[in-house]
Order: C-alpha cells, then structure tokens, then sequence
C-alpha cells in the first residue's frame, strides 16, 4: 500500500558485494581472520566472546568491535579481556561494512591474526549484511527453543557455524539440541555445531580449535596460490 | 557510502501513522482491544499467550495473528488454545499494518474481545511500526540479561508494558528484576512490569487482570465521548 518503485540506475547490492569482498581480501593479505557473530539480543555473543578471550593461548592477537544500537556496555564487559572498540548505529538494527571500517581505523591491528565482529543481537537483519567476515556464526541459547533454525532461517543459511550456548542451563529447559541440529541443517547441512557454556567453560576448548582451523586453512589457501 | 537520497513528495510516514490511527478507532468502535506483543526470538511470546488464553475466564473472547519470518510453528502451537492466523513475511523483519489487515478478514472477531498480535521475534525493527494497537507489551525473558532495556531502548520507550518472562529460570541466571526494571524506567517511567513464568503460571493472574482493566479503561472511555 504504501510502496513506492524508484529507479536509481546503481545496483548497490552490487556495489555492497563488491566491497565487502575487497575488504575481506583486504584482511586476508594482513593475516587478520574475521568472524562475524550474529544471535538474538542476549544470546550470550558478549559472554562467549570473554570466554574465548580468557582460554586463548596468546591473548594478544585477538580483538573486536562491538555492535550495538545504544549504549556502551559491551565494550565495558569486553575491555579487560582483549582490544574492543564499540560500534554505536544510533537506532540502526544491524552493522554495516562502512562502520565496521571505521572501527577497525580506531584499533591497532599490529599483531592481530583474529577480528570478531559482535553484531547488533537481533536474528534477522545482520544476516543481510557481508561485513567483509571470513566466517559467520549464529549463536543460538538454548533458552530460546529448539524450533528456532527454521523460523530465521537467512541467519543459519548465511552461516557456516552454529554455537549453541548455555548448555549448562539445558536440565531447565525444553531444549533437543539434536532437533535443533536437524532443524539448522535442513537449511545449511554444511554446519559446524558448538554447544557451549560460556560461564563455566563448557565447549569452549573445541570452539577455539576450530576458529584456529579455520584461519590455519585460511592462510595456507593463501600462500598456495 | 551507498546512500542515495530520493525525494518521493508523499510523507510515507504520514500516512502509515494515519492508516494506523484509522485502524485503532476501528477496533475500538468493534470492542476490540489489540495487543501488539514484541520481543527477542525466543524470549516466550508463544508460551506466555497459551498461558494468557488458558487462566482467560471466557476464552471465546480472545484471538490471535501471529507473525514469522517462515514457518506457521507458532500458529500450530496456539490452535488449541485460541482462534488464531499465522501472517508469514517471507524474510521482513516486523509486521506491517496492511498484513495484520489482511490476516484480521480471515479471522472471525464475532464476539472477540482481545485480538493479541504476536510480531516477529526482534526487539529492533517491530518498534517502529505501529499496528493499531491499543497497548504495545515487550516481554524480556531473564535469561537475556538485565541489561537489555537501555540497549533496545526504542522497544522500551514505545512500549507501556514490560512481561519479564522465564522467571522460574531466575535461580539459575544472572538477571536482577529491580535493576532492569529501573533501566527500563529510565527510558519509559510510566512502564507497567509482569513478572510470570508461563510454564508453571507464575504471575499469569495478575498479568490477565492487567489486560481487563486496560480494555475496560478504553470502552469506559469511548462511552464517555
């Protein structure tokens, strides 16, 4: 009823495409491998992202920018434990690549092989948005039911990895995570799981050893070419 | 970078706040109040509108439209309970008027009280589409964190009241309930707040009681004029 069909004679999807892949290029040749993590708001993206900081071997070559429509407090939760710099999007609902660009000129890469980028928590927008990642997890609590995969399925059929958080609250609450496996596989069969609990540690060994697949696979793609 | 400003001489804006101002009186003039429930994925929109129609005293008088992205699983989970639409969006990320329209023509509302719409589960974008409704209720489950007003603050500040769900989850969680509600009252003081567990019925009395009375305020009122 009330849309209106303008033609601009630019396809900025395109341009958007075009972009994204030549930063993502960009941090390839620096050696920096991006993961962009997406989830609901209060899945536990910013929990996880301390664990991960806190079981890391070198602590130093990881960092991150943090996403978020108001407020600072995640940068607050993240400072002690690795290089954040906060993304404010005034009202916006997810993050795009201009402003992950302008965070990362405000933090200092030297020696940083792993760039998280923490998305705005919501399950739907963010999947629309190449930021330039290597890798896009969706994180998905327990809390919030195993029917979900199928319900925001661009979020699972965008990513490559799913972590499955506060596992340690699964005696609580009517949670498969086989059903909810089987439900995110349907949609992206090539997904990688991780059930984790960020507050006790659960998992968290196995998530890091991917991600260091992952960038390992990465670089020697690289130097083979 | 790939903004483009059109000029399109009609206030879209304008005209939805209308459309929505005409659709309000409508209900109204039918008996109808309608809810417009928001929140995160998962956060129990579904859990707590089976609770609501199952303590209802005459269940006859309530209905729902229930929006998703895909799927019709939260529709199937309430026809037990209630008359019930499911309005797919096919990817959108909120419900729009002309949708909650087009599900209503295929709802009976003979004899319906309270029409409940269950947006899509997102704590961003369906805050700034205003449906028709009478009263706008986010609902924050505590295992989302207490931080959550300030960082979806338009959800809060377009909302007159907050069910913070899950509570039975409370002795397991890291949620304070004064200190999110005073971070709630920061953006919205005159916010109405219900605790409930809709598992186990917690709170659901309270919270039924709460939706009588704003009805009843809106008929006494229209009676009046």
């Amino acid at each position: 009823m009330n849309t209106v069909t303008i033609p601009v004679h630019r396809d900025l999807q395109a341009e958007r495409r075009i972009a994204a892949a030549a930063f993502r290029d960009e941090l390839t040749r620096r050696g920096v491998f991006c993961v962009n993590l997406i989830s609901s708001p209060g899945a536990g993206k910013t929990t996880l992202l301390q664990a991960t900081a806190r079981a890391w071997p070198e602590q130093g070559r990881l960092a991150v920018l943090v996403g978020d429509i108001a407020t600072d407090r995640d940068a607050e939760r993240l400072a002690p434990y690795l290089p954040v710099k906060q993304l404010t999007t005034g009202g916006a609902c997810h993050l795009e690549l201009s402003l992950v660009q302008k965070g990362l000129a405000a933090l200092d890469l030297e020696g940083v092989e792993y760039l998280f980028v923490e998305n705005v928590g919501n399950l739907v927008c963010p999947a629309s948005h190449d930021l330039g990642e290597h890798l896009r997890v969706v994180a998905l609590s327990v809390t919030e039911g195993d029917d979900k995969p199928g319900k925001y399925p661009k979020a699972f059929r965008t990513s490559q990895a799913c972590v499955m958080t506060k596992v340690d609250l699964l005696p609580y609450v009517p949670f498969d995570l086989a059903r909810a496996e089987a439900d995110a596989r349907l949609i992206q069969p090539a997904m990688s799981f991780f059930p984790v609990g960020a507050l006790t540690g659960t998992g968290i060994a196995d998530w890091c050893q991917f991600l260091q697949h992952q960038r390992a696979s990465l670089i020697t793609g690289v130097a083979r070419r």
